[in-house]
């Protein structure tokens, strides 16, 4: 049934000129769209520049210069470790998103995964009918410049996961 | 001065038939030892089934079968996302590393990030020798089989980081 509905999606979306590619996982679920690779771990920091000498001065690892991201309300330093990396993350501006997470945990700590899919708006209508709750009605361009859409860590397990799309 | 020093120890270590490389990193920071990739994002959960069930159904990941740890007090399931994998933990048995984490995080949450090195020894090393406190006198084996250290998240801008060679 899911199969010949699959096949039934494919043919429509082939006949509107529409992209239906549809994905198999290894455990059989298959999907509009396709998980992709861990992009990064964010970090909220109370002081950006000691936990990037920590990373550089005392780990060794290649570490950016700090980026404000005024539109995000954040300054952000990425700590690349080769297969993927860590942003650290620091309020800027009165309305930071992540004031609210270092009054709550003034020395700092994770803050959210973001995962990478390769259709944000499939995406997202897989978790709400999965009952899984977007933050947000819409995906928008997230800090890299790509659409983001954030989920509930209520539905997750306790994480903050942030879907980006590639 | 730093430069001849390395020649010192690589002549002392090459005449004692010890292993002395120095790696270089970008940022010029030298040491005996190499930071390497992101093994894990280790996340504790109250409730193992239906966090994997998220990962697996829902987001379509590869993701193991329970695999308990008596030794280390946890149930795990791997999530396999292609460049590094989340560990979901849960606890095993009355004296569970991660029993207080839940008691205060009833929902679940991140846990801990793990780094890997090429040197557990030097790397601790590094770390005591700039205020970065290890939880433990000495690397034990860890949940893979490979030496690991724990750092204490006041000294890591609120992060628990493991350090695992490899």
């Amino acid at each position: 049934m899911a199969a010949s509905m699959a096949k039934f999606l494919q043919k429509l979306g082939g006949g509107l000129g529409l992209v239906t590619r549809r994905y198999q996982s290894n455990n059989g679920v298959s999907n509009l769209w396709k998980l992709g690779k861990l992009n990064h771990v964010a970090i909220a920091v109370p002081d950006l520049e000691k936990a990037a000498s920590m990373y550089r001065d005392v780990l060794g690892a290649t570490v950016s210069e700090t980026v404000p991201l005024p539109d995000h309300g954040v300054y952000t330093i990425f700590i690349e470790l080769g297969n993927t990396k860590l942003e650290l993350l620091h309020p800027l501006g009165d309305d930071s998103p992540i004031q609210g997470f270092l009054d709550k945990k003034p020395e700092g700590g994770m803050h959210h995964i973001c995962i990478e899919v390769d259709n944000i708006e499939e995406a997202v209508k897989t978790v709400k009918e999965n009952n899984i709750r977007p933050l947000g009605k819409k995906p928008r361009i997230g800090a890299h410049g790509k659409p983001v859409m954030f989920l509930h860590p209520k539905d997750c397990g306790g994480v903050l996961i942030e879907l980006e799309e590639q």
